[in-house]
């Protein structure tokens, strides 16, 4: 990763999900790397920032026997070449080489953590942000939902709170703090409350949908997220329409006047920024998995697999909001409509189950494996099975799938960013057409350069697939080079730096006038 | 009904119901007035301007045999005492008292109507903006339901589009067309075409979401529908929330540039403006209703049943967006909770039956069944029932039932007005409480004088109805004045003439600066 600029002020970072989770080998406790682009690119971040610290939940069992040793201080972690715990009372004395990351474990109970997590952030947060209910039956919120958003969201934000006030007062009550997404709504006021003079910012990473939406919670939810956000100096997304959608919140909710040219609002005697900063991928370690021996063997498996024919291609969770059955319905119609492509094309969707013990999902993955049953059923051959489903979670796979594949299919009825479009764009070998849902953030970088889909329509869908397949290579060829280069520019370092440079020009003391996304919204 | 003010301009109107339906008894035709406020409504403007015409379609199997015989002509009733065709040979020769009005009924063919009606306008449409679809599977959109929109909605607004045309070049190409709801979204454009110098209104009577919900429907669905719109020079909603989204729908959807706080776009070289006019109702017709013997009758037994006890109202029709099976629930909860209410409270909800040939129709009135059963089962006992369920439409019923009751339930998950809500709230002789939904249009005007139901919240809602229950008589006596004072001076005729007097206004020989409703949006 590119080297980010520094901040005179020291970070602190909150998310859920943390840079290593530690697990127990008999006596020795190890480290292994968080998954996932966000922590990836936070990874690189606070390892490049002088006195920072990464806050994140104890999530595994070892986790809180970390956090419990440390007794709420934080620990330090070399990352190179394999991730491990520092010694606390070996001091600087240890010759470290490679990064050094500060990590501080906040160790939530159970008794809190599971309504935290399980009932309020997934699936409710959730699904409200990607408009995944059929609002005529679901959800329905009782007593129970009550006590989980008090006893459970509240306080797991509350404890998360205290550790970043915590971190803060250490560096002397000036920081930036850096929140991240729908686990913590709530910790940007208690932090602003505690530490007037810090600089908040709390990122975004799902949908913001418009006050409607928002409208399945009842006040005492709703209001007191939006007022929980509005302690930050900056709330951030990644598309211009959700930075929208949160300000007509504030507004029809909160009954705030906003702001839509300058896309702000102002509490009290302070101005808060509703900002979009689309977020990206980490070109170079992409490109490592990618070229690694096990990708490698993989392509070869691929091409023995798919021979001259042609290669669609989905990676997903098998999460409702992905799409995946109507994909496999509008394939269907394709391959009802252009026999042509019998025995040519393979549909290869590479999906990780998700949240299985969440009724929605597992019903979800249940209609995944029938819409792909249905397709082979009605099209396969003894020698020619038109969706290859599998359902696993490899990397080197998927890097190896996005080198080989012709079309890649990414029709999310609703999606924050979406970055497997932008890390197909910039490893394919096969002058890949990228057909891309328009709900996708992606489709604002991206939809120039793409096959626009329109999700719910699957004669459309269907339609988009022959136009892909059919497309002359000169085409195709050019528009997947544009698409690469704008991904290799907007990488996710320029992401972070992008961002805090906006956060330093809000402090008097580092007054710049370089802003981050630069087109108004309204 | 009290009198609205005459346009110099001539009035042609346009609903998918009409003022009257015809049926054959032996060799005679004989009309029946329509049902709803809407009908009632439009029927008295109608009925006091001068050479007014109200286009509307051909629904029963006679009244296609009427618009047949008339040849594409208009055909003229007598609205009193009962209403009766009036002989088109006898020219103004018959001897008329009362209110006479000229009809123009479209002959649309099944086999457009079905697909117009019975695929797009309900449920598509319904569905979209009362945001009922769990949109992670439902709706899928395929090759027939483009067919459907193709053949069957526009075409069928292109029909009743051609007979407004005739209707409007008849009266010299100037006249004010005031169109309605969202079976004709585009006819405002088709007659913006053809009659340049017409003044257009279009009302829409159901909830309008922001741009989100309508991305449920492709481009060449959704732009169409707009830019349909966008041919009136007024398209006005029940609320301004609603007047909001839309003009947001066309920023987002269209990428035109609106003005939020003149609450207009520009197209080309004319200023559209998206309004709010909250529906109202006719007072004076529902009071003889409600006065009326059956009512009585309907009064006497309902005492009888009720005791010294109380009862809670809810009057719907089995609509998943009414939230019928939440309101169970709630009550339900109430009494687990305070069993002082056994054998003390009946919850009696009068449900009209609705869309039974709909799937989702069908099964929410099975799980209203279900929900009512359960509630009984648990709490009831040989002398009492808690939840009256009662599948019937009976005004005089509902008009006995909002006399008597002692707490009115409107907990909808969306809906444009309500008119339920303002019928009770004039006719009650009990000090009612309205319990009304944030998401009812109602709420604006009357929810300052409500309990707020939030309509997810079951917890909320049990705790609201037993509020409602246990508020001293005082409080409930002055609250419902107060309501039934803004309804009484905000009537139908009162909604009909402040629309019509801003579209004077916007006619350059009859300008005015009294417009409609005087607060911005934005």
């Amino acid at each position: 990763m590119s080297a980010v600029p520094e901040l005179t002020l020291p970070v602190v970072l909150l998310s859920h999900r943390g840079p290593v989770s530690f697990v127990r080998d008999d006596d020795e406790v190890s480290a292994t790397r968080g998954a996932g682009g966000l922590v990836t690119a936070l990874t690189g971040l606070t390892a490049h920032l002088a006195d920072a610290v990464w806050v994140c939940v104890a999530s595994g069992g070892e986790d809180a026997e970390v956090a419990r040793s440390a007794g709420g201080s934080p620990v330090r972690l070399a990352l190179d070449p394999e991730p491990r715990l520092l010694d606390p009372d070996a001091e600087a004395g240890e010759d470290v080489t490679g990064r050094v990351l500060t990590m501080r474990l906040v160790e939530i109970p159970p008794e809190v953590h599971q309504p935290f997590y399980g009932v309020i952030a997934n699936p409710l947060l959730w699904f409200i942000q990607h408009r995944l209910y059929g609002i005529g039956s679901h959800p329905t919120l009782g007593r129970e939902e009550r006590r989980a958003f008090e006893e459970g969201y509240v306080a797991a934000n509350r404890m998360a709170a205290d550790a970043v006030i915590e971190e803060v007062e250490r560096r002397g009550g000036k920081a930036a703090v850096l929140l991240h997404d729908y686990h913590f709504y709530l910790v940007a006021d208690l932090v602003r409350q505690a530490c007037p003079d810090a600089m908040i910012s709390h990122f975004v990473h799902i949908p913001w949908p418009g006050p409607d939406a928002w409208k399945i919670l009842p006040p005492h939810m709703r209001d007191r997220i939006l007022r929980g956000l509005l302690g930050a100096d900056v709330v951030a997304f990644h598309t211009r329409t959700d930075a929208r959608n949160f300000l007509l919140c504030v507004q029809e909710l909160l009954g705030m006047p906003i702001d839509l040219a300058e896309r702000s609002v102002t509490v009290g005697d302070r101005t808060v920024r509703a900002r979009s900063y689309p977020i990206s991928i980490d070109v170079e370690t992409l490109k490592a998995v990618a070229c690694a021996e096990e990708a490698d063997q993989y392509l070869t498996a691929l091409d023995a697999q798919v021979g001259d024919g042609m290669l669609v291609l989905r990676v997903d969770r098998t999460d409702p909001s992905k799409n995946i059955v109507r994909g496999f319905e509008a394939f269907g119609l394709l391959l009802d409509e252009h026999p042509e492509y019998a025995e040519r094309v393979v549909f290869l969707a590479l999906l990780q189950p998700s949240r299985q013990d969440v009724a929605e999902y597992a019903d979800y993955l249940t209609e995944i494996g029938a819409a792909a049953t249905r397709v082979n059923a009605a099209h396969g051959t003894a020698t020619w099975q038109p969706v290859d489903l599998r359902l696993a979670s490899d990397m080197s796979l998927a890097a190896a799938a996005y080198r080989r594949c012709d079309v890649l299919v990414v029709n999310a009825v609703a999606d924050g960013m979406n970055l497997v479009a932008k890390e197909a764009v910039v490893i394919n070998e096969h002058d890949m057409v990228l057909a891309l849902s328009e709900a996708a953030g992606a489709h604002d970088e991206l939809g120039r350069f793409a096959l626009t889909l329109y999700p719910f329509d699957i004669a459309q869908q269907a339609d988009a697939l022959h136009e892909a397949l059919s497309m002359p290579v000169e085409l195709r060829h050019d528009r997947l080079a544009h698409a690469a280069e704008i991904v290799r520019r907007n990488d996710v370092a320029r992401w972070l730096r992008i961002q805090l440079r906006e956060l330093a020009s809000l402090t008097p003391d580092e007054a710049s006038d370089e802003a981050g996304d630069d087109v108004p919204i309204g």
